[in-house]
């Protein structure tokens, strides 16, 4: 199992050839505006909504370059990855619009509702025991059993370069941006993001959001090397992951900043957003609301994209009420 | 209080009129659509998210009809009504975008989190007994000192032509609708939705969706005169009130059925609906799709336009999870 790649760094050529090849899979989503959070925060706030993308999350962007990039001779051996969260349906829901195998591998701890999310969209999960080196020890059988395509979840230029066509999408659809935020776990997001705009708009200021709790990018910023943590808890559960060769590059030359936001910053700002606005986003997609709130002198009267990452929550466990 | 209208019957001129007036006070809402419900139904659904409307609600189309069609004099005593759902908050945000008082009578039982929310949009709450008795003497005290201009939840012209907005905007937003269905409770919005739709595209079905449990409109539809529940128990709290002579008028003349579904089928949908299409609706406007998936007979086929009514739920009480 190949988690350091080769370093092929993507450029924009990449993103635009990764947009003109998953078009006809993903969804243009919509950029919402919210007068009750503008009036909080003092910014122009712009929420770049991949909570109605398909699969419920930008994931599926990287997931369709990736799949729908690979020759006949590759695709027919299938693509394979190890993620329990969105990568996993992404790339499931791509490997069945290509018409090929996708095989999952993910701990039989998993949640049963992810398992059948999965296995909806046609996945095939082999299960692993919930340590890394089962995990790696039972990937490494199924990708020498089917020869199938590894496809990291964040680590792969293929990856990164589909991620970057969200940032491309809300630079057509929002003129004059001065910042735009994301939050940032392995930092997939935030290099296609970087990619996008360090060729499109290098004026515009990127910010990563992050949960203090899980702080790894955080302090890799400040430190000027990946610190990975080893097993972080948090509420924002698709932040978790550390970064990787490739998406440390983006983050240490293009990020301006990453700030934090406590796990009740996050809860707050997640119920506030399904209140005030009416969508269903995940916890990992209020990160960057709850940041901006924190942090007025930074954002206040600045026009700010915000990724709204995803939507997949499980409605029977919501963080704000107690099980 | 009079219940009871002049039966002045609004036309279609009235709606017109009424989307000049309000449109600078309103959001126009989009219409959504969603692949999987679609499969589900095997009908082409398009779903107008009033949702996302100021106040949460289509309510406030009725209720800025109301507001801003007052003379000046009468305007400066303010408006009034008596209700602890959607149709005060939107009466008190009209007025409040008018600039005159709005004073709402209310249970004293009502949930603190809706008077907070009254009181947010700049509405002035004098709290009454749970009783109707209680309501109308108290309601009367206030109309007595004030001078307001009383504006009843549905039955009054005004508040119906401002709702027939609704499906003005959808008939312009999708071509070549079959049929029309919405939530029914007082018949506010089914009735300006048959306004606009008799006068438009008599052609296009409109169907009224029922709670079950609080099956008044249907069985006084199957009757041929109103039959009025006393106080019947429904998760979808916004339909258990009564038709009145206005909005009688058009059920008995424009609607092409009444369908009913169980609470749990209600639940189901909206649960359901916050998981696919990523949105907060409220109960009441699952019902409509609740009938959709159980009368496939009815809608497949058919390209029907769904009326989301408001997406203002208490997110710390959700109905599929046990307290």
């Amino acid at each position: 199992m190949k988690d350091q790649t080769d370093m092929t760094i993507p450029t924009y050529d990449d993103v635009e050839a990764a947009h003109a090849r998953i078009a006809p899979h993903i969804h243009h989503t919509p950029v919402l505006t919210s007068r009750y959070f503008n009036g909080l925060s003092g910014a122009e706030l712009f929420f770049k909504c991949e909570n109605f993308q398909k699969a419920g999350a930008f994931k599926v962007r990287g997931a369709s370059n990736a799949v729908f990039g690979l020759s006949d001779d590759m695709a027919a051996r299938g693509v394979a990855t190890h993620s329990s969260g969105n990568h996993a349906l992404s790339l499931s829901y791509a490997a069945g619009r290509r018409g090929i195998p996708c095989h999952v591998v993910m701990p039989r701890t998993a949640p049963e509702a992810k398992k059948e999310a999965v296995r909806g969209f046609g996945g095939m999960i082999t299960e692993c025991e919930p340590s890394t080196t089962s995990r790696e020890a039972v990937f490494a059988e199924v990708q020498a059993e089917t020869g199938a395509e590894f496809v990291h979840p964040y680590n792969d230029p293929r990856v990164i370069a589909g991620q970057g066509t969200c940032s491309k999408e809300l630079m057509a659809q929002i003129e004059g941006l001065d910042a735009v935020i994301a939050p940032i776990g392995g930092g997939g997001m935030i290099s296609g993001t970087c990619l996008t705009l360090s060729s499109l708009a290098p004026h515009v200021e990127i910010y990563a959001a992050e949960p203090e709790q899980a702080d790894d990018a955080c302090r890799s910023f400040k430190a000027g090397h990946i610190i990975a943590d080893d097993a972080p808890v948090t509420v924002a559960d698709g932040l978790k992951v550390p970064l990787k060769d490739l998406t440390w590059h983006f983050v240490r030359n293009h990020v301006t900043d990453i700030l934090t936001a406590s796990e009740q910053e996050i809860i707050d700002a997640m119920k506030l957003t399904w209140q005030r606005m009416k969508i269903v986003i995940e916890p990992s997609c209020a990160v960057p609301l709850a940041v901006i709130l924190k942090n007025r002198e930074i954002f206040a009267g600045k026009r700010v994209g915000v990724i709204i990452t995803g939507g997949n929550v499980d409605l029977d466990r919501l963080p704000w009420i107690k099980g």
